[in-house]
């Protein structure tokens, strides 16, 4: 059993929409994850999805509505929603999920991470 | 669908070792708690829990070694391991762990809370 600081953990990662594995529990994972730019339309067809900005701020693009999430700010996107995030900056974002979450959901493409890092 | 800032949900909490429910995800639920003092020694027999530093510092006492956590600090404190959290001054801690949960899991006591706010 150890400690983990996000923060340190955070400074470690150098890419954009990969998100490393800090820590499991129950059959769910944390992971970290750096974002910058748009991302691609998707849903999960099984999970719902937690995100909590550690440093930064993006937008969340849902289909009938964008929400603003800034240092602090916590959102479910339950399974089934679909979803965008859109960082006009680089913004930390920790993740909380089942294990077997995909970070593109449904689709597949160029952004899919199929094999993640711990961290 | 909508977000929640935990610095804001932190400041609306009075009392401590008094778990609040901030959102609630695949079974699992987010919980805000302020730590002071020491808490009372037990285990949870099923599950995993996480605990998140989110301003202050704490010690989480095990049988076997202290831990140190302080701001962006997070551990995980697996199913059937013995801890007492115990905070020589306020401290706002995140938890994420199964809604089924208690906060003194396999002892009751004065420290037991059975229903909780959410938030």
């Amino acid at each position: 059993m150890h400690k983990v600081n996000l923060i340190d953990k955070f400074a470690q990662i150098t890419d954009y929409w990969n998100p490393h594995i800090a820590g499991e529990l129950n059959g769910q994972q944390v992971k970290l994850v750096k974002f910058k730019g748009p991302f691609t339309w998707h849903h999960h067809e099984q999970e719902d999805e937690l995100f909590y900005v550690v440093k930064g701020s993006f937008v969340m693009e849902l289909r009938d509505q964008n929400i603003e999430l800034k240092e602090g700010d916590c959102l479910v996107v339950p399974r089934g929603v679909e979803h965008r995030p859109n960082a006009e900056e680089e913004v930390w974002v920790m993740l909380f999920e089942p294990a077997a979450t995909l970070n593109t959901g449904n689709t597949e493409n160029e952004f899919t991470k199929k094999e993640l890092n711990r961290i």
